[in-house]
């Protein structure tokens, strides 16, 4: 299926890795790389790196020169002029022209997108989504974003963000989220607030849970240790899982999804996390809603949102199909 | 403009009130007619009365016979099947053929649906969400609905009901629901729950509010006497907003809509509802929505469910038209 005219490169700028592939029209990846991203060395040493990784993904795939590069990367950011404004999850980053620095690097016409609504566009074109005419994208990683399909399009919004599904309030008054709001979804589900959840509930505890022996707790550890019937990490993981429960029963309340896919690193619990959420968010939808909508796991998995940036790159030059 | 072949009959079916008129296609009613719902008198009796102020409507409009019928009700309904199955305002109305009803009484082509989606469409066609790609309509009534168009689309969603979004969460573990949950928006901020917490709140007060003085204590009482500095119903009414404004700030965040419009009883409060509403959203929404998004009430007033219903009726016949 490779067609050296219909490769495009594909770069996602996460908040923990920086995962960077060729992809064919098919959707499948060619020389695919993940590094850290290392945010300490801020915008400029980040960038040279990923593009330097992009050529050498290029070179791995062996197809030849690239036709197009998309770019996915958490909001807010501006898709039309190909901006990143402030990603909350890279700080120091402001108003850098990303889609500018990639067409000089690469020769060819780049795109940005949102890395959920990117991610959207993957899991509808060729992964859990396929046929789904509205469809959610929410992802639970470093941060929470979203993206949403709705009438076989692709939901951009007024202000280019799409879907901001991680500001959505689960507890009024509570924890105090990036955004500047208090009791976001965010500020409670993401892996980074998962895990500072858990260090805070270490230190009021009086001993005993099992992650009291790790030199540093992530959301990782507190999904382990859960599974384990760790009882501190039992109770913050069923309260998470309630948050984002309510969460996606308001999304399925408002938009009547076909199907909402979650994905992101939290995400890799896998039945731990949807199960319960699955359970919670049918008993509490409106019945309509609850019994027309699949929740699941996001089809492509780790590579989601660059198989959706590549999606976006084939529309950019007039080569998006649907495999 | 008024053009005989071209008029239609809208039917709105509210818990509180029965509306109907005729309709042009420059969204005009014509022979308009309101009475009280009086819901205890059962689904039989409601509709015989409702189609005989339509054949009323038709006689005094003047235009000669319709060309289709519109009917907007509270959900949940089918659109497709045009069945009402148990609208959460009219208790006892469960599976309500109304389509086939109304093709037999008016022997023309009728369509339902929700009447927020309706409303919805009535604003964006010919109200203050002209030219908006993505437009969010809330109503504030006996209930709280919601319908949206999305990329210049009327968004049915997967069960047909559009957008609950009086089933967005704004108090978790809060006020009782009628659709079972505890904490959504329409167990708050609705105009009959805005009525039951005031006289809650005067059970428990000890006296020295105007509300006290009333027999029955309704939503716009508790306006009118915030407006007049009333401190119990002040407290009540800045509550009020504060939850709307959770769920307009979620809706903002996971829309990015260009444009929310409220309607409905509630919002004949006009700025004591919409000018702290607005603030609360402009402050508390993701920056890049918040400058995007207007936040307006409904340029149709009390008849838009009507012209929304009548705008999906031209549409089913083929006459949909931009006025």
């Amino acid at each position: 299926m490779a067609d050296a005219d219909r490769a495009v490169l594909a770069l996602d700028i996460g908040g923990t890795k920086l995962a960077v592939a060729v992809v064919t029209t098919d959707g499948r990846t060619h020389g695919w790389l993940v590094e850290p991203t290392r945010r300490e060395e801020g915008p400029d040493v980040i960038i040279a790196r990923l593009f330097d990784m992009g050529q050498r993904a290029i070179v791995r795939a062996g197809l030849g020169p690239v036709s197009a590069v998309g770019i996915s990367c958490g909001g807010p950011l501006d898709a039309t002029t190909g901006v990143l404004k402030s990603p909350l999850h890279l700080p120091g980053w402001s108003d850098v022209a990303i889609v500018d620095l990639a067409e000089a690097e690469y020769g060819v016409p780049a795109v940005l997108e949102n890395d959920a609504t990117a991610a959207a566009l993957g899991e509808h074109r060729y992964g859990a989504a396929r046929g789904a005419s509205t469809a959610l994208y929410l992802t639970v990683s470093t941060g929470i974003g979203g993206g949403a399909i709705i009438n076989n399009m692709l939901h951009r919004g007024a202000a280019g963000n799409g879907g901001e599904f991680g500001h959505i309030m689960v507890r009024p008054g509570g924890r105090l989220c990036l955004c500047g709001r208090y009791g976001c979804l965010e500020a409670y589900a993401s892996g980074s607030s998962i895990a500072h959840r858990a260090r805070a509930a270490l230190a009021d505890s009086a001993g005993g849970s099992s992650l009291g022996a790790l030199a540093v707790v992530k959301a990782e550890d507190v999904a382990a240790a859960a599974k384990n019937g760790d009882a501190l990490a039992s109770k913050l993981w069923n309260d998470t899982v309630g948050l984002l429960a309510i969460a996606v029963t308001d999304l399925v309340n408002t938009f009547e999804p076909n199907i909402v896919i979650l994905g992101g690193g939290v995400t890799r619990s896998g039945a731990l996390l949807i199960e319960p959420l699955r359970a919670a968010v049918l008993r509490d939808a409106m019945p309509p809603a609850a019994r027309a909508v699949r929740i699941e796991l996001a089809g492509l998995g780790d590579e989601v949102c660059v198989i959706g940036a590549a999606a976006l790159a084939f529309d950019r030059i007039g080569a998006g199909v649907n495999a």
